[in-house]
């Protein structure tokens, strides 16, 4: 399965064991943690039933780095409550999508507390939501990633129809997103005032264009040349 | 859901507080402990988080007893090393069942470290397996219960995906790509020898995009202003 879990800023170690167990039930092998509570963290690895999964789990500093040679990002969310401005898929369908998509697949999940934050979400092409009865409590973060995993793993895996050109990795998306953004602040298109939460705006409808490495080259080659064009005017 | 979980001798507090928790989670509302480990049922029941389900759990000495008023009777197994004497249904086709049964079920899960015994398992109709990847290694029993009753409950029809921004019109897509290619003349990134094939290489990016009427105007946006800023500096 090329699929990799992405636990945010997880605080409790058995969580983080919980989650890396089910990994292994289900055959995924590659975990990341993005700025853990570190004492759950080192508690988790050194646990004596940690297995190769744990031992061999990546930290980062943030989502960006975390995600940025996947090539498709999907957020977890026990919602209702917040305002989505994300495609949200329940999860068989959601499940069925990330087993067709042809590269590598991160799947996020927030800490247990807070779930994730807008800015993580940012990253996301789309949310999925694990239909629960009661909308108003979450479920257990351990829990959620085997569920999750469990639907992702059912059935046969349908082979991903061949592609033209491979699919624009993060990190080649987060590139184009700054020089769009670098390009909006330089035309003055970016309102100081509400500049965050524009950037958010710009990076998810970045991710949602469904980009090829080379569309994005294309961009990239465009958007120096208006940059470029636009300092000299500055 | 006319579904009763029997925990059979559960050893750890945090186990019986997940199980109900997926409990809540599901719409499956009662639980049974038989022959728990005293410290950790007293322990979980009292937990501050330990909701309405924990705080009427019923705790009986024997299996036999746990299950009397029920009509089916589920044991669940992560197999492969016990000679199965009863018939074993994977997860999807056993929660198929469950969920047409028309009284009572009961669906046992054994302790952490053994399982089932044969003892248990023989007051069982039949086995449900959830298809891990690694046999050897059994599940963890909150996720068991998790995954579960996940499957049991899930609805038999798929309910639509919440409805996104409509999708943009080719009108839209045009005048899009039309001052995309201005700002590439503007800003000298087309070539005039290539004009018409980068016009043409333009147009079918624009299309692959998959845009939604949204988000074409967020980018008309950014275009215009773009556009001026580059106009200025001719």
């Amino acid at each position: 399965m090329n699929l990799v879990v992405v636990l945010v800023a997880p605080r409790n170690p058995l969580n983080i064991g919980a989650a890396a167990r089910a990994m292994q039930n289900f055959g995924c092998e590659v975990l990341r943690v993005v700025n853990p509570y570190q004492v759950a963290f080192r508690e988790a690895v050194s646990a004596v039933s940690a297995g190769p999964i744990l031992q061999s789990a990546q930290e980062f500093d943030t989502v960006a780095d975390a995600i940025a040679d996947c090539s498709l990002v999907v957020g977890t969310t026990s919602i209702g409550h917040r305002e989505l401005k994300h495609p949200l898929k329940l999860l068989p369908p959601g499940a069925k999508a990330i087993r067709r998509a042809p590269g590598k697949t991160a799947l996020l999940f927030g800490s247990e507390k807070f779930g994730l934050s807008n800015d993580d979400i940012s990253h996301s092409h789309w949310l999925m939501r694990i239909q629960t009865i009661d909308q108003s409590r979450s479920m257990n973060l351990g829990q959620a990633v085997a569920v999750c995993l469990y639907e992702i793993a059912r059935s046969p895996v349908t082979p991903a129809e061949p592609k033209q050109s491979r699919p624009a990795t993060m990190g080649e998306l987060e590139q184009m997103t700054q020089m769009l953004l670098d390009a909006s602040r330089r035309s003055g298109y970016m309102n100081p005032v509400v500049a965050s939460s524009t950037e958010n705006k710009v990076r998810r409808m970045v991710r949602r264009l469904n980009l090829s490495a080379r569309d994005v080259s294309v961009w990239m080659g465009m958007l120096r040349q208006i940059l470029w064009k636009l300092g000299n005017s500055e």
